[in-house]
């Protein structure tokens, strides 16, 4: 087995994931093209990671800074001082030096490097001698480490310290983090197992799971696989490890906030798990590590696990927009079908796990159905987390606004009634924002991956990429104007030519596309294999692929289960969900009706939210005329005609404040033309 | 002035009302038929009445008894001891003697005198030498009296206090708990007021005002009403009294909970308000004594407050139910038109100080509006808050329910997601059950008022009462089937004919009707004065008036504004607020959509519900057939006919739990025809 401790630089590093690529080739699934091997340099997609690099990933530093989150590594805290150095701080710092990495590679910057050496020399001086390395517990409470694994996000931020770890060495090839995880992880893994004087536990908070295998992945040691397979199979059995470790702590286990382990993916083994439930962030953190566990054991089994959890989430769980996790109550599922706009929660780390999922799902099998999902969340829910300047989070994602609504439904008694809902500069709990700049940063590995004869490109997205394809290097270059055109070229450069197959996602919003190679069309010469448009050529070099998917704005509808959307239309381009907002309409937003059958058109507008395509049509605007001071009648509102604008969902909330609606209630007498004669 | 002290028997009681009845006529208003002169004795509401009486008094009593409330006035509460007594279990009792001596008007009742006698004797027993009476106060926070007007219910329990003894001793005659009470009074009259060493404050929760009043009216003891006065102007006056007493208490005042003292009406003085705010319960009761006053002081800026108040409320905030208040976070009004259903508040305690209120409006004018009201809260959202059996209680009334959904919305994190929102035995916070109790028990006193030569029937309601019309003692007689058909027949009974205006309310809901006198329609012989049929005739006795009231079934839309009901419509016949439950429909409820104009026909069905007129008719289902696995579609969903069974809202939940809607999609093409063309 390769010795991932010879590694000490950017080309052993690089090696590092030239070794996984073998592996997942040996096991016939797909690798990603790395961050640093595919760069975004135009279009949609270019603007807005230069801004989270020049934006975003500052004002995080100093807001972890401001709010004593790095200086806490420094271990100082007394007693009685504030702020206390929280449990879940150091996940915080983790991800913006996950996010900082990241940049590092697409755009080179001395000072970020030597800011990230000064903060990892402190996090490395915050480690105890025997590796544990948590600012909480080692200052705040050194008496109460491992005491409660349900509540207290230790193992959640080891995970994600060690993400940050793996980042930064793969972007820098140091291993200054590194060496300090490993030792943590050493650690962790001597404390927890099944040996008679090891914790027979595991995080309430699943992160460690999917860290755990990506540091195997870098450094070769099969002992942090082993860990991570342990904290997985161990979950959920009974007894239960965290009524055992309440009980230790001197509390009933009934005590337990959220009532069942199901809120924490607890209650049961993963295997036996058949419906998402609980925690939405915790849920997708444990389903990709289940799934990176089976890409890495062949084990079928948790796969299949994973396709039924995916298809529950898919069919009765997921906002349009998606968004998981429709209640504040518990940050994350509720019933099927149940899913309110105002209240809706959608917390961004909610997608973006969605995301992580579904890419690593993506690896194991090449169904358009996973890259679907991502490219849902990414263009709709995530994007919307975040203003068009960067520098304000959403924590909740809901699809329509009204004056005094929120979706932290249970968080205040003191909403205001006549304010609307507005991103943030930060949080008290600020797992967000960084959350976005880590996967914004490293947005390049979303887009291609490889096996072993075949590159699939999942996301139409302008850069260039290289890979080594069937022992050959390759780049590709795609341009395109995506999602606001349906219109992608991709080039094809290389030494010699290539057999491969080439996969290009035909979006599941798309019925009709074109694929042109070398000015030629050719849709009859390609297969679709799980939604990708396949074709196997000897590719040579300069080849051009265009491939036109046609991009027509689309009205949606929602299970007749759904009752917050009976008789209500969402409309949909490409894969931008729109919504009405207040700013661009004359009339208030709650009145706006949309007509079956009329003709919406979309344009793109150059100066309106830094470029985007506006759909308009006609509409109407219900009257209230005659209703002054009365709130019942036995007459129905009328209307009035009204010409509409509705805009990206993402966009939304970056101007006035004022009302929103994903989801327009829809008239037209064809509802009745359906009907079915009996 | 007549003295209220010689007052000792129920003659004395009764010519106590009599009393006020002059004062009333000298000012031109109207006064009610006391509790004790109108006899309920069939159709609708007697055997209401009468379960209220044999079973929810008594098990109202049993959950004070077992709770701790009654012993709590034993007063031996010791450090450590559970339950401890809670600042506002005085007033559950004050609310149940108050039920229980209504009723023993109606029904003589030997064991439950006694019971009460002893209840009392152990209330008088925990009497300071002051004069003080407050169980938690007294035994659990002696230190701690008057330091916390803002949030301990101190006069308000005092309020709920007065008011059972001057119900005790209006249906007794018994001075017992009045004397008590006038001592309580006369105590905090020398505690609060413009005096230096008075306390210039006033009750967080609103009752005392009202009770004072009440007090007034049946000692004559005018300091009662100037304390009333006292607390009703000082309220919301600058510098804040809740200010000064958080600074005392060494508390920033800005820590208030409910962040403005709009959320107790006590953000600017009583005749500024020009909008309902804050928490419903507390602001009908400060309404409500507002009108009193206004009536006691002729002072017409009270009433004209009240009505700008009322405006406002029945414009923007009444649910159609009956139910006030939107949301569980402030217990009360949020935003114009933010009518939400399945979390709608709607609080029985606020539905029954609406009637409160409304009540008194009548009084002040007799106008249709205000009865209007009161029928609509009192056959739908408060009589939806107990159990057909009598033993189960809804706190709050919302107008639709699914699995999962709750309108305590921010109680817990542990609603089951798979159960439906259900009545409870009992509650904590225990104000609603008692509430409800008081207004059954009482309910003769709400079918009629009388003037000097006038005699108004409010309600149709089947009894007889007794009155002194015009210096001649008269009785009437209903009889009804009302609210099930629209037929009323009223006999008048008196030695001698007699000169006055007999005014029947017409319904707002009512477009047709008829009135007959002595076999001969008579509608052209009256004119409708504020929606009240005026007929001045010399009466005579035997005379029989039959009142027709068309009640066919309505279909009834909201205001454009409120959002939730966009595109629904709700049925209605007569007072009669109907909903769709899931017992008595085949397919889920969610999924039922109405049709514009098809028929929709009503039944009596007498096996049902203890009997109640059903609704019918061709409905529409949406179909799931061809969306398994689909959430989101270009098509929209296809529909069955289906035909659909609607009950009376208020007895919903009595059944095997399910879904409830009362608001119901409607489709058809007939919205759009009523586009105005351009």
């Amino acid at each position: 087995m390769w010795n991932g401790s010879v590694l000490n630089n950017q080309e052993n590093a690089t090696s590092a994931i030239e070794y996984w690529r073998k592996i997942m080739s040996d096991k016939k699934s797909f690798i990603p093209i790395s961050f640093n091997k595919s760069e975004i340099d135009g279009g949609f997609w270019a603007s807005r990671i230069e801004i989270n690099r020049s934006v975003t990933i500052p004002i995080e530093f100093k807001q972890c800074k401001d709010t004593g989150r790095i200086d806490a590594f420094k271990l100082d805290w007394k007693l009685g001082h504030e702020p206390v150095p929280h449990i879940f701080w150091d996940s915080d710092v983790a991800k913006w030096i996950e996010a900082a990495s990241y940049s590092l590679v697409t755009h080179p910057d001395p000072d970020l490097d030597s800011l990230l050496d000064e903060v990892i020399a402190l996090i490395s001086s915050a480690q105890q001698p025997d590796g544990y390395l948590n600012t909480h517990f080692s200052s705040v409470e050194p008496d109460k480490r491992w005491t409660n694994l349900r509540d207290c996000h230790e193992l959640y931020c080891a995970g994600h310290m060690i993400e940050a770890a793996v980042a930064h060495f793969q972007a820098t090839g140091k291993r200054s983090l590194l060496d300090v995880l490993c030792r943590y992880a050493d650690y962790i893994n001597e404390v927890f197992g099944i040996g008679e004087n090891q914790i027979h536990g595991y995080c309430g908070h699943e992160e460690i799971e999917l860290a755990l295998i990506k540091l195997y992945r870098v450094t070769g040691k099969r002992e942090y696989l082993e860990l991570s397979i342990y904290f997985i199979e161990e979950r959920g059995k009974k007894p239960y490890y965290f009524d055992i470790e309440a009980v230790n702590r001197g509390e009933l286990p009934s005590t337990h906030q959220h009532g069942s382990y199901s809120y924490m993916q607890a209650d049961k083994p993963v295997r036996t798990l058949d419906s998402v439930e609980g925690h939405s962030v915790r849920a997708m953190y444990l389903y990709s590590a289940m799934v990176d566990l089976s890409i890495e054991l062949s084990d079928e089994s948790l796969f299949v696990t994973c396709e039924r959890l995916w298809n529950h989430l898919h069919s009765k769980h997921l906002y349009i927009t998606g968004g998981i996790g429709s209640s504040a109550k518990n940050e994350g599922f509720t019933n099927d079908y149940n899913l309110p706009n105002e209240t809706a929660y959608c917390e961004t780390c909610a997608s973006i796990g969605l995301v992580y999922w579904n890419h690593r799902m993506l690896q194991k099998r090449c169904d358009c159905r996973y890259s679907d999902v991502i490219e849902r969340a990414l263009y709709n829910n995530i994007l919307s987390s975040i203003s068009l300047n960067g520098d304000r989070f959403f924590y909740a994602n809901p699809l329509s606004a009204f004056a005094g609504t929120d979706p932290y439904d249970c968080d205040s008694h003191k909403i205001n009634p006549s304010a609307f809902y507005q991103r943030k500069e930060w949080f008290g709990c600020a797992c967000c924002p960084p959350n976005l700049a880590r996967l914004l940063a490293s947005l390049g590995e979303y887009i291609y991956s490889e096996s072993d004869d075949a590159l699939a490109v999942h996301l139409y997205v302008q850069g260039e990429a290289k890979m080594h394809i069937n022992g050959t290097d390759m780049a590709i270059t795609q341009q395109t104007q995506y999602p606001w055109d349906g219109v992608i070229l991709l080039k094809l450069a290389m030494e010699q030519s290539i057999d491969f197959t080439l996969r290009l996602r035909i979006p599941s919003w798309c019925t009709k596309y074109k694929v042109i190679i070398n000015g030629k069309e050719c849709n009859s010469q390609g297969t679709v294999e799980f939604g990708y448009f396949s074709i196997r050529s000897n590719w040579k070099p300069g080849d051009e692929i265009s491939l036109n998917l046609d991009m027509p704005v689309m009205r949606v509808y929602s299970h007749p289960d759904v009752r917050e959307n009976i008789g209500c239309v969402a409309l949909q381009r490409g894969p931008i969900v729109y919504c009405i907002e207040q700013a661009d309409n004359s009339v208030p937003v709650r009145r706006i009706v949309l007509q079956k059958n009329t003709e919406i058109i979309s344009e793109f507008n150059h100066d309106l939210l830094n470029g985007v395509v506006t759909l308009h049509g006609n509409a109407l605007s219900a009257q209230v005329n005659g209703w002054e001071g009365i709130l019942y009648s036995n007459e129905q509102p009328v209307y009035d005609h009204y010409n509409f604008t509705a805009i990206p969902y993402y966009a939304w909330a970056n101007r006035k404040p004022g009302e929103m609606k994903v989801w327009i209630p829809e008239l037209g007498e064809q509802v009745l033309d359906s009907l079915k004669s009996d």
